[in-house]
């Protein structure tokens, strides 16, 4: 991944030295299960851990010759480990080391990435509390609909991380996962309780059933877990894009002392966090792609998915973990103006209350389908004429006769909108109100 | 595709008669090539045409033991041939009938499409005629920039169409091409020549060397070209969606007597073609992207593409030309509102006008950065105390000094924004003014 | 999807009267909890169920005006229902309707597939006993590896689809969601309470926070589930096509009597259901990739993703039990050949055994950088020399003082390879050895 | 990109110094414009290029304040420049700078690309003649058909070759296009000669309509070329696979003196190479879909395309670059096995002349139905029984009485295959013989 985009927490987890370490670690639990099992002699695994070495430039001097990555890291590492050489990757093939090790990494990469799922379900819980009496205008389609409460956004936004969380949970329960079972997964070189043991003691799950390698529906699964987290920020994102539109102004994202929008228009505050993280979402649902066509590799493996994942899957964690990492920014700073919120009611001239004047023409005896139209004709005659909704239906006999202008009055009341969102907070643990009491 | 999306001209073209049809053309085509080159005698080619037999019902009766489809139709279609029928599919493979064929589809298909793109070109350059006067604030980041013509975006889709017209027709030209060379391309059982009359005759280019198959390189280009299409569409539903939105209500898509936009708010006007449209350019990528995994089949062909291309190839025609005849239905009766874009300039109290202000400081003396600072500075009063930039503007002692109120005012000048875009329509030959003369 | 792909019972969840069908059932259900929490008289849903109307023709007819479903599906359905028409969609919006009963679609939609995998799971169990014993060629990057048990790769593709299975229920799990909420999702017009009941009877989950709809995530992660299973039947049908290969032919999909596999070629037996489940797995990515972009709807909702699942929505469904139906056949009826699993070895000239050479003298006390050099030799020597690498070991005096030709010779022997294979049985409850005695 | 695929002529476009430089160039050019036409004094244009720093570090420096990365790059360049600073970046956006700056380096980038593809071309035309009269067998559904040229198989590369090189010559020339056109495209602070005179300078197209920006869709088509390269290659890197499995080893790619193929089996040879660029297309395609979602900007630009390009156009790019690389090395170097290709149709018991003898029963007299099912017939008995396909026949009394024994032989003769090629080597100018002469 650029560097822009590369954030220490995660970029530190994914360089070459880095790799060879996590190498190192399964090397050194595989001679510690063999010591373990009276294979390799007591002592065997500290002193390999105590005389092994990670030299990058080292093994990228062997490999110019053997063309064989772990090859050249195995004669690095034992350089100076004399007679103890023989239990290091002894009974192994490459792929136990790779696989395992990638497993290593991906479980801690999605441990981090579920930190951040963890910090963004906090602030948007506290912002879901802070707004939950703000009034705004509900747009479907992008037109006005009803009025509705701001925290709401925030809860929807806090139930879609609530389950991206589950979901990447799961699938990176499904990629902590090792082999060591050999060159075709059937054990012949090597005891199956070595793997048992050295993955337990690497803190990672066995493939139920290895080929060479751990199968990769797995890591496809992983990488659409990432996809779907950068699609809730992308719709996140998008909302704040929408909502700092110059005509509506009701939120913005933060913006810095000294920035500046335009080199050539010295006015311009823009949504550009907002925008980058509506392409990052991009790049993510096109590594998924590929990490798709990597599952039906043939037969017992072939290594079509190496080059795909040398990529995507360094490139996919540090894309997910910049976009939380900016999207908690975003959220928690996020600009609110409720006055503009006020303000943007007029911009439909009260047509947001169309749906209830309308039901209480359908309690007072009219048809559902007379309602509809007479409030579609009053509805339009209001858009088209820049006229007040209120005041069409005050002046309208079809609905004086059937209501008081105070009980007509009473329709046009934005709190209303609000009066059943208790439950719904309730369902987060944020409210006192019983939904049963709703 | 489903029949709300299947538009006549194209689903007519797609249905498994019409199929079977193209079948037989090519099998009369290569029988009349064969009596062409005396391996038939003269008029077995009428013949053949004469007694040849398209019965849908009958070849799925014999695919059902026979389990291929091409077998099935030749029995069923030399069914009353008598004799003659020696010469039906003669030294063919099932490939050259089945691939030539649908290098008829494909080229009728895109022939359809580029009459659309055409006529839409039409369509927007009277529009762009239309509204070339017609200022309108140009958004950048969903901000307002600075004024523009209406006029303007019609001719920035005028050019995409024409780049998607250029795409297309090289892709219908790279997919209108057909094969007769036999099981593996080589012409082992028939003459090169018998391909070269008989594509002529069809109006189909040669691919230029074939294996089975033509290569499938060229229907992913297509595909991808389709893709492009969508995708514009997509840009220009996405401008009417964002110019339809409540506060803005600068455009929208046409609503038609009797539509009802909710059933629960009867106020509704939302632009649901635009929203339609934008859904189905997904579609499209998602079909592109099927299409170029097609590319890469096994030696001298596997049949993978097959079930990919059964439903991906008439999917994408009939959703772009589905897609396109709305376009142009909404490109042309497209509702605007030229007051209300009017009226949206008050939203930015006359920001647009920064850049402007900033470039006549330059000009009168103020160092790019000072100025730039100084006119940041104003906007974002401007912009945060709801105040007239004009007339901060007007207070500003540094600006004062520069010029005079009246040189001041003549920079909030919106048709000044327009001074310079004839050379643009001079260069789709929709103005007189010639480009030089800018 | 075109008849050729559409099974039964799948395609008849899908039909527009099935889709009218769960609307009305949601409105009945709606109407019915009304009923319970005593808005409407008792017996109102009685008689709302049993006048109700499901008239696919008149919906279209009024559709034509209204140019809205769901309004056109209410004037119909209640046309004749008289005054209990005023209970009918009472407080509700459009999508309350459609998303629900499109939570009870893919409910229905994800139990048959369910089923599928659960039959998929017994055949494999069934083959991977059956072929325990059977000694095969484990291939990696193509090339022979090492000895296997045929077995193991259904073992391995029974793993897959347990994962696949609990993947699958978890995304249907997450779609079989419902929500009646009201136009933004806030209840304004309508009591949770309604949405409770409805739901619990319909067998629904609610969604936690809707907005006018159910997020679109959920609907990602099922046609995610769904592109995963293709991955899989694409790996194990890639497996099948590389057995079936003429220089292989250790398996073969089964062969209908009657069956023709070439119109040119009579002696062919290709492969062909199995090239097409390879190509129906893109079909799945690509629908993927287009729901993947519709969770990121605008603010309360856009209605861009409607066209889109109008299509994937039944084509990945369809397309999946396609596939599963197919792969089931595939598995049940393979036709193996067990000799030409042992002839093939002889195309490798006991190379396979080279590890296990390379093992005997490590543990004979040679280097391991020594020994992988010594048969790294013999094994090239034999490869290029066509000679075998049994003999070769047995003239070569580093290995002939290290061991005696009878141990040597023990080093040769296929089932060795096979001894460590009970414990993974024993996984998944298909061996009587516990897996600790391994 | 990652280093391992990153080379040095792409890898150093794609530098931030170089990205810089090329902004510079940009402006430079812009400025000897204003020069040209009379705006900013003679020497003004030599004066800026000769003051303008270009320094990375500052750049970095200043953008941490100001957020912009133009703006920091304008203060960094013009810091030493005094005076003249007045005219650098006069009149200009910085979509202007940038995005006519990554016009250069795409087109620098397609040049190097398409020096690969003529590069390609001369390899593969050179293989096919080497190999023209090279006897192999051709395979469908991975089954043996007939005989063939070995030769062809690199024909049919060159074709897609030549086809790809036409592809991306012209999105390369779509890409190789910029814009000087002010904030909304309107040229409203700039005089449009100025565009025309820098660009044509800088060697680039002008955009015929621009908004903010040079439009995306031509972005996506270069992605789409670039996808189309590396699905070429996936298919021949495909066929070099299916050839070098271990029963086929007709073919195989290159292995370095000191290689190893295997951590655990010393006899390994395995085509990685290959299996790493089928890896890579995969990765192109994954690019390809995220730059088709950037097509669709907001009105006249947002800005959501730059964090997708950041990534995908290097990467995208550098991933071609090494893949081209590669496969010109693979077909370079291919190791082919002609003897194992003789000896392979052993493997199919002469069944590859089935078609030939059906086709010679029919000329003989008998119907076509009749004798396929003759040849069928024959053919399985063969397959089954392990028997000879040519000696069945001669033991066939149906046989018999059409031809005799010395006229059956004639028919198996692998040459006869290769009789109608010289047409195809022909139309690509590499064969004496006149097409039309076949």
């Amino acid at each position: 991944m650029i560097e822009r985009y590369a954030l220490p927490p995660v970029r530190d987890l994914w360089t070459e030295q880095a790799q060879y370490e996590r190498w190192l670690e399964v090397e050194c639990a595989v001679t510690a299960a063999h010591e373990e099992l009276g294979v390799a002699p007591a002592g065997t695994a500290d002193a390999v851990r105590r005389t092994a070495v990670v030299d990058v430039e080292d093994i990228h001097a062997i490999e110019a010759t053997v063309d064989h990555d772990v090859i050249a890291f195995i004669k690095s590492a034992t350089r100076d480990m004399g007679d103890d050489a023989r239990f290091f990757h002894l009974g192994m093939t490459s792929s136990d080391v790779v696989d395992t090790a990638l497993g290593i990494a991906l479980k801690r990469s999605g441990r981090l990435l579920l930190d951040q799922l963890a910090e963004l379900k906090g602030v948007l819980a506290d912002q879901a509390k802070r707004f939950r009496t703000t009034v705004t205008v509900g747009r479907t389609h992008g037109v006005h609909a009803e009025p509705t409460s701001f925290g709401l956004k925030f809860l929807s936004w806090l139930a879609e991380t609530e389950r991206n969380e589950e979901r990447l949970a799961a699938a990176t329960d499904g990629v902590a996962c090792g082999k060591i079972s050999g060159a075709v997964g059937n054990y012949a070189n090597i005891d199956p309780r070595v793997e048992e043991i050295a993955l337990r003691n690497l803190g990672l799950r066995r493939a139920k059933c290895s080929t060479q390698i751990v199968p990769r529906d797995q890591h496809a699964a992983f990488m659409a877990a990432l996809a779907l987290v950068g699609a809730q920020i992308e719709r996140m994102a998008t909302e704040v894009r929408l909502l700092q539109r110059t005509e509506v102004h009701e939120a913005q994202e933060p913006f810095k002392v000294g920035q500046r929008g335009s080199s050539a228009m010295p006015h311009k505050k823009n949504p550009i966090v907002c925008e980058r993280l509506c392409g990052m979402a991009r790049l993510l649902r096109g590594y998924m792609t590929a990490a798709f066509e990597d599952v039906a590799l043939w037969q017992e493996r072939d290594i079509s998915h190496s080059s795909v994942e040398r990529v995507i899957l360094p490139d996919g964690v540090m894309t997910t973990y910049y976009m939380l990492d900016r999207v908690i920014w975003l959220m928690r700073r996020l600009v609110v103006d409720a006055e503009a919120m006020q303000a943007t009611f007029a911009a439909s001239h009260g047509l947001v209350y169309s749906q209830r004047v309308m039901l209480a023409l359908v309690r007072g005896g009219m048809s559902r389908e007379d309602a509809y139209t007479l409030v579609q004709r009053l509805a339009l005659a209001a858009w088209e004429g820049d006229a007040d909704f209120h005041q069409l239906c005050l002046a309208e006999p079809h609905i004086t006769t059937l209501m008081s202008p105070a009980e007509l009055d009473a329709l046009f009341d934005p709190q209303y909108y609000l009066r059943n969102i208790g439950p719904v907070y309730a369902r987060f643990g944020l409210d006192n109100a019983k939904e049963e009491q709703s």
